[in-house]
C-alpha cells in the first residue's frame, strides 16, 4: 500500500507491504504557508512519488491521513486551521491522481488505530491515544471500534476542566489551554515574563527549582488528570496512550499524572498510562492499515 | 421474542412480535429485599411465565436486561448494588429455564439501544441516552453502535463537575451527588431543613419561589450542562435523550439545560435534547431487539 500522513508541517509517507514493513519512505515540508492549493499539489505528488518508487511495487491501495474535520464517508477533508483548507473532495483527487482506490482517515484517528493495534496499546479493544503537542486531540477505541461520530468524535482538548482561560475555540476552560505543549510554554511566559521555546524549556526550569515552571507544570498535569479520568467514567479504556511532544516529558509526566488519575478513579477501570511507541510514523502506519483493510473489503465483497 | 428488564425495583417483562408489538406483558417486584437468590427465581419465574402465556406463541429467544454491571461475553451479572448479586452466571440459568437461547444486556444500554433505534433519537446514529433518576447513567450509541466497554462504558454519573460533595462512589464532584433526583431532593432537604418525597417535590416549591429550591435546581441544571457538554466533545451526539423520573419535569429542565449546554458548545455538533418516549418500557423493548438480533445472526451463521 501507499500510505500518507498530512500534518500541519510535515508530510510522511511511504510504501508498506501487507505486513507493515516500510519499503520506501518519504518526509517533507507540507508548504502550508503556500496555501491550500499548493497543500493539495504537494499531497499528491508525494502520493504518486511513492507509487511510483521502485521499492514500492505494485501497490492495490492508498491511505490517506489529514487533519482537521473529515468526513470519511463522503471523502472530504471539510476543514483545517492549520491548512486552511474547506470542504476539499480530498478522496477523489487522489484516487483521480493515483488510479487507486482511496481509503480517507482523520489523522488523529489513524495514529491511535496504529497504536492500538501494533504500538503501545496492541492487543486491547479499549484504548484512548492522547497526542499532546500544540494541541490536545484523541482517538478513541472502544470495543475494538475507533469512533469516528461523523468526524466529530474525541475532542479531549476541549473538555471543561475548570480554569478560566479563554482558548482559541472561543470557550474557556479547555483542557487545551492549559494542558498542551503550547499552553504550558505560553502560561509561563505570561507568569514569569520569561521567553521560552516550548514546554521541554519550561520542564527544565521546573527541574532546575523555578517554581513558576513549577506551577504551571503541576496545574497542566491536574488538568489532564481530571479529563482523563472523565474520559475513564465514560469509556473505560484498559490503556491511554499519551503521544506527542509533551510524552517526551517521561516521569515527570507519567508520574504525577498516574498518580493523579488513580486518586480521582474509584469503581472505574484503572487503565495503563504508556508513551506512544509509534512516534510521528503512527498516522501513516495507521493510513497503511485502512488501506489495507479496504483492499480486503473489496476482496471479501468481489469489488 | 421473550423480554425481560429487570429494575432494581420492578421487572417489566413482555413478549414481543418481530416487529416490536407487545403480544402479552408483566410487571411484578423484583424482590429485591428477599436477597438476591429469590432474584434470580424471579426472574426465571418471570421468563417461564411470558414464555408459557397463550399469547405468546413460539418464542425464538429470550432478551433479558439487568442492571449494574454486566459482563455480555461471558453472559454473567458481574455486580448489582441494588440486587446484591455477585457474578451470576445469569445467561446460562435463563437458557437452562427456558430452553430458549437467551441474549444478555445491560440495563441502561438495552433502554437506549431502543430510544435510538424505535423511541426519541430513531434515524440517528450518535445518541447520548441519560436516565437520571436515583442515580445518572448513560448509554452512548457511536456510528450506530452501542458502546460497552467489557460491561464499563457510560458512566456519566461519575463524572467530576466540579463541586465538593461526596458520592456514594467513593470520590467527590460526581454528576450524580448533585443532579440525580435523589440528590436534588437530599441536597434540598439539608439545605431547608424541610423533608421531601423527591425531585417533583422540589420543582414544585421552586415553582412556588422558594429560593432554595431555586439554588438547588439552578445547580444540577449547570451539572448536568457541563456534564453533557463534555459528552458531546468526546462524543457528538446528534441528540441527547433524557430519559428517569427527572425528565418528567419538561420545560423547567430542558429549556435551561439545552441553554446552559448551547452555551458551553462552541465548534462542537449542538445537539437536540429531548426526552424519552418509551418511558419504563425501554429497556424491555431494546433486551426483545437484543433477541431479535440474536435469532438474526443465528438464522445468518445457520446455528
Amino acid at each position: 500500500m501507499v500510505a500518507l500522513d498530512v500534518g500541519g508541517t510535515w508530510l510522511k509517507g511511504a510504501a508498506l507491504a501487507r505486513d507493515g514493513t516500510a519499503l520506501t519512505s518519504l518526509s517533507r515540508s507540507t508548504g502550508a504557508a503556500d496555501g491550500p492549493e499548493a497543500v493539495i499539489e504537494h499531497i499528491l505528488d508525494a502520493l504518486v512519488e511513492v507509487r511510483d518508487h521502485p521499492a514500492t511495487g505494485q501497490p492495490a491501495a492508498v491511505g490517506l491521513a489529514v487533519p482537521g474535520i473529515v468526513d470519511v464517508a463522503a471523502g472530504r477533508a471539510v476543514w483545517s486551521e492549520n491548512l486552511r483548507w474547506k470542504d476539499v473532495p480530498i478522496r477523489a483527487l487522489a484516487e483521480e491522481r493515483t488510479g487507486l482506490p482511496v481509503a480517507l482517515m482523520h489523522d488523529v484517528r489513524a495514529g491511535g488505530l496504529a497504536e492500538s493495534q501494533v504500538g503501545a496499546a496492541a492487543g486491547h479493544a479499549n484504548v484512548l491515544f492522547v497526542p499532546i503537542g500544540t494541541g490536545v486531540a484523541a482517538a478513541i477505541i472502544v470495543d475494538g471500534r475507533i469512533l469516528d461520530g461523523q468526524g466529530m468524535a474525541g475532542e479531549l482538548g476541549h473538555v471543561d476542566v475548570g480554569h478560566t482561560e479563554p482558548c482559541a475555540c472561543g470557550g474557556a476552560g479547555c483542557l487545551e489551554a492549559i494542558a498542551s505543549a503550547a499552553a504550558i510554554a505560553r502560561r509561563y511566559s505570561a507568569r514569569s515574563g520569561i521567553q521560552v521555546t516550548g514546554a521541554a524549556d519550561v520542564l527544565a526550569r521546573k527541574q532546575a527549582g523555578d517554581p513558576d515552571a513549577g506551577e504551571v507544570w503541576a496545574q497542566a498535569v491536574d488538568a489532564l488528570a481530571l479529563a482523563l479520568a472523565i474520559a475513564c467514567s465514560l469509556l473505560a479504556p484498559e490503556v491511554i496512550v499519551l503521544g506527542g511532544g509533551l510524552a517526551q516529558a517521561g516521569p515527570e509526566l507519567f508520574k504525577p499524572l498516574s498518580a493523579g488519575l488513580s486518586h480521582r478513579l474509584t469503581f472505574q477501570r484503572h487503565p495503563r498510562l504508556v508513551p506512544a511507541t509509534l512516534g510521528d510514523r503512527a498516522g501513516c502506519i495507521g493510513a497503511g492499515m485502512m488501506a489495507q483493510a479496504l483492499i480486503d473489503k473489496r476482496a471479501e465483497t468481489g469489488g
